[in-house]
């Protein structure tokens, strides 16, 4: 029997390598027939904290492995558009924007999605700080939603209270990294994984 | 200009993917005409340690991540001699077979790769213990090394010492996981990236 569940696609807007699957994601879904669904996560200020676990550009090694090798080469292969600079700088407070979303996301999941890449492509190649309110209305106002109405939703209770659910949920089920993958139970960690998940998709699983 | 330095290949014989990698690096090295030097190191009784982490399979969400789903359907897909027993007991020290491994490297480069290829394989496939020293000493056996050379080499002096002195200098280079490849001072983590190796080394990078 075909599998038709959606593809839940966790994500950090922190998260270089979540960017990257960000901008492959909806197409592998489409391939397949499959609905994906975003679920931005707090990766740095929440999960990796379940976890016992430090921030990743914090690590000793890894982060100079992420930021001088990996990061660079993957963007150049796959022409990510990235401001080179946002290797080295790589930060920003994710709570703001993870909020705005899920406020947007009550009231329309494929809106939400719209701004979402909107935000990652604001801060990855345009280097802004979407952090900042006024950065995520402006955005949000592209998208039909007005200013006050997007500073109002991100600063709710409601946006917050669901950012923690979402994120107590995440964990719940397993997830621990950005991006990470699930669909019909199977679970895939990491951009690198991208190609498995499609031929996972393909064949059906093994 | 061409290329032509070495790939050195960093493993930890008790890490699965480390194990997966091993069983492709050195037909990867021959296509493009790199020598592979194979550098067993102790991912998780050294390096973490600098790094400050836990091992990976007691790492809250991430162990499981990979006992579960990473590593049983990578084995599956790349149809790996393993026992799948073997998935949920990872676990075995890992300085006697490192020690004798570089024992033999002192000696022998090629007669040290073959014998830790049969020491993955005893491991992972046969599910024996390969930190007994009588282990050891029957696989060095199989390739002419007697076993009272083989017992007193891996509780030598010198082979300590050299295992010390590798791991110092991986972790000099950036070396934190298992599978990590480096050719011509570019960096590789990971089972998952040996598709991306294969693509720099045919271009030459990018």
């Amino acid at each position: 029997m075909t599998k038709t569940g959606p593809i839940d696609f966790y994500f950090d807007f922190i998260s270089p390598f979540g960017y990257f699957a960000s901008l492959r994601i909806d197409a592998l879904g489409a391939k397949h027939g499959r609905e994906v669904v975003w679920r931005p996560m707090l990766l740095g200020v929440a999960v990796l904290k379940v976890m016992g676990l430090k921030p990743l550009l914090e690590t000793p090694l890894k982060g100079e492995y992420l930021t001088k090798y990996a990061v660079p080469r993957y963007a150049r292969l796959h022409k990510v558009p990235i401001d080179p600079r946002r290797f080295d700088e790589i930060g920003m407070a994710p709570v703001p924007p993870a909020r705005a979303y899920w406020y947007l996301f009550a009231r329309d999941p494929a809106l939400a999605k719209r701004f979402a890449k909107d935000v990652l492509y604001g801060y990855w190649a345009e280097r802004r700080d979407m952090a900042q309110p006024e950065a995520l209305a402006e955005i949000a106002a592209r998208h039909g939603v007005g200013r006050d109405e997007m500073i109002a939703g991100l600063h709710s209770k409601a946006a917050a209270e669901r950012m923690r659910a979402e994120i107590d949920a995440s964990i719940a089920r397993g997830v621990f990294g950005s991006p990470f993958i699930i669909v019909d139970d199977e679970k895939f960690w990491g951009a690198d994984n991208l190609e498995m998940l499609d031929l996972w998709l393909e064949r059906g699983g093994w």
